[in-house]
């Protein structure tokens, strides 16, 4: 078969490698095997996990999950159900125009193929410091972490979280769930760097009723025989026999360029609203890929599964011989700290000016239920509007009930487009159980004004 | 004064009257004093409740609330904080251009208006079945209605519900929940008419759980010597110690009738999108008025509270020299029978059917987690598309977990005129406590196809 085309004698010969077994891979490879059952669409997956669920790592730590379990399908479905070549605990460790080399079984061997899919995900980043590599130091990645944290932690009862974004809020719930003493530290004045400060200050109180929160604070170095002994900040020490680093993660982009392909401005993979890179025929999907904002259309990358799984499937439906675009990411992301539910979609308001926006905002504090329907829990809001066309930015939700239905109502309709009077106008549902009368969104759109 | 205008000497010789205190009336009295101070703003009400909230009755009758408790806002706000010349207990007996007559204190009086509002709302449908004014036969209307039922059902075992609308189903909820033996009776062959039959199935199944469903079945008469004692239908007859009848509700049109405004083709009052009736300075708002759907832009009547109050406040504000137009509802509401929520927004496949659409239909069944966090849910959800345009036209959704997540999510995309494709797109939030990584509407706009 000519390398890099599609132009085998038959359908029968086509041939796909898809390069990681993660949200955007095993999408992709699904989707391409619905579309042309005939294609033989190989997965290389190097661990012995696949579309695996990293987003459980800290329940598993909580105790409330287990390891086995993260994967949203077992290969078996894969490999039998939708016919995909998925080959576990493969890693390509050479790629090149038309065939890529890989490790099986200790054998090295080389694949052709017609179209590559890099789905090879990110990375946790462990940043410089001295004493990063002393045992005990975890970072929170893919499931095997999960047992191999929860076996270090067994008899611990000092744990040091490094980074309070959301990986560092979840871990520090489930070591504190585990009545373990937990320090989180974080350089910045407030927990979640993404949100703003003011609607952050209700995570920080709800943080410092179960964990030793150090903000303004920034790690030196970790300390230790062997194992970690001690964390050093700029401003004191914390005893620590456990760490996790949790300070962001990056795109795993070395095949990548390996090929040649173009890295974006975000250095994850460039892709176009197709998922092609810049190399015919290659595409990528999921954590490894950038793509676009939909508000502003500029380049960003957004490594989460959501995104991560429509990625792969429009890499596949395009594979296949459709034509389907990917619109682009507000980052709209939820999780929780203890009882407190934490959401945002599309910009804060310190992203929405560094993205070149004039704008207003409002932060409302409501009660879930209408006073006279008990169980009403209370909901903060933070809603950024553009001070001259009042269209919405972003909005960022905190509180004890709701927040799912605030940000996802919210992520629909910045994607649409929405105006402050749109969303005054949102016919959204109301009874006593469930909402007040006036809607917490539709009084943050009154107060911006319209 | 000139009788119907607004040319008085001052500003402060301006006087709206607004007839009926509830979610429109108190919504436009409190923005036309925001914006107009000066002006006198007259309310009549004809109860000892103001913005009252008989959404609340079915929670009071069932022990979880008090009617004392059924105002958003005790009348102390409105006169003392708002300036507003609430009455109470004053009925409004006949209205002409620039005066009206009404009753207060026992006593006949008249005033002038230069604008003039209806909030007149909507009063329960009793069919004219015979014995319907037998002791023990109820409608849920106002709150006092909440003490009525709650002091009539006492040491009632035997209840009957006419109706399994929404206010059956809460009604139902509320009776059952007390541990009576309640009997639902409706026409249709499933419960919740606005609802398609297959969704409304998961509410049927919930409902035998608790109470006799008695479905296609119609009310013949209630016998009884003072009291109610039973109720017959057509195929059969239950012993019945206390009726609900909750047939549905029709709008008080008499005193605009009179007036002579013209009603709409829905039978309520017509009005335009800045909710003014066909006379010159007289408005509509809340449960009396007619409005636009907005999706087909055709007239609707749709009384729910939170449109009411949106109604109410476009009436205040053009009223007050501003200009904003209502666009419309979606009629989305929500409702529970003990854990099952029960959502609806846009059309069901039916309505859209009638107002002249070709539909395809997704019927989603999935959990409300990831699979590897305990406590996911069953929720169902049936999304309804214009078959020609893929613009998502409604969505039905009932679960015991979400469900205002998804509706009001749906809300804002109806709204905004999504097509199936937009959905499959939109940046929803993902975390394993929260909703599944693929989300149940993602996926239902998948199914649709786009």
């Amino acid at each position: 078969m000519v390398e890099g085309t599609n132009m085998g004698d038959s359908d029968s010969d086509i041939r796909v490698a898809i390069i990681g077994g993660g949200a955007g891979g095993m999408s992709a490879a699904s989707r391409i095997k619905a579309l042309k059952p005939e294609w033989i669409v190989s997965v290389f997956e190097a661990t012995s996990f696949v579309s695996h669920a990293p987003c459980g790592i800290p329940y598993v730590v909580e105790g409330i999950s287990e390891t086995s379990k993260l994967m949203y399908y077992p290969p078996s479905v894969f490999i039998e159900k939708r016919g995909i070549d998925l080959r576990m605990n493969t890693r390509v460790i050479d790629v090149s125009k038309g065939s890529l080399q890989y490790i099986e079984n200790g054998e090295e061997k080389e694949m052709e193929w017609d179209y590559l899919v890099f789905g090879t995900g990110a990375s946790p980043i462990i940043p410089p410091i001295e004493g990063k590599d002393l045992e005990g130091i975890f970072t929170v990645d893919l499931p095997p972490d999960a047992e191999r944290i929860n076996s270090a932690s067994k008899d611990v009862s000092e744990v040091v979280i490094v980074g309070s974004g959301y990986i560092g809020l979840e871990m520090a719930e489930a070591f504190s769930a585990r009545g373990k003493n937990v320090t989180v530290i974080e350089m910045l004045p407030h927990p979640l760097p993404n949100f703003d400060e003011d609607i952050a200050e209700v995570v920080k109180a709800e943080m410092e009723k179960k964990v030793n929160l150090r903000l303004n604070e920034k790690v030196q170095a970790f300390e230790g025989k062997d194992k970690v002994e001690k964390v050093v900040t700029d401003k004191g020490e914390y005893k620590a026999e456990l760490v996790i680093v949790a300070t962001g993660v990056k795109p795993n982009v070395e095949l990548a360029e390996k090929l040649g392909v173009k890295l974006g401005e975000t250095g994850a993979i460039w892709t176009d609203r197709k998922m092609r890179t810049s190399m015919e025929n290659v595409y990528a999907a999921g954590d490894c890929a950038e793509t676009y904002h939909m508000i502003t259309g500029k380049r960003v990358w957004n490594p989460l599964a959501p995104p991560g799984n429509k990625m792969g499937y429009v890499a596949g439906v395009n594979i296949a011989g459709g034509d389907i675009e990917f619109p682009g990411v507000l980052g709209t992301q939820i999780t929780k700290f203890h009882e407190l539910e934490i959401a945002k979609t599309g910009f804060s308001e310190k992203e929405a000016k560094e993205n070149g926006f004039e704008v207003k905002t409002a932060l409302i504090k409501a009660q879930t239920r209408v006073h006279y329907y008990p169980g009403g829990r209370e909901t903060q809001i933070k809603v950024v509007a553009d001070k001259n066309t009042n269209r919405i930015l972003g909005a960022q939700i905190v509180g004890y009930d709701s927040v799912l239905a605030r940000v996802d109502t919210m992520a629909a309709a910045i994607q649409a487009g929405f105006t402050t009077k749109d969303l005054f106008f949102a016919d959204l549902a109301y009874a006593p159980p469930f909402a007040p009368t006036w809607e917490p969104l539709v009084v943050a759109a009154r107060v911006l004004k319209f």
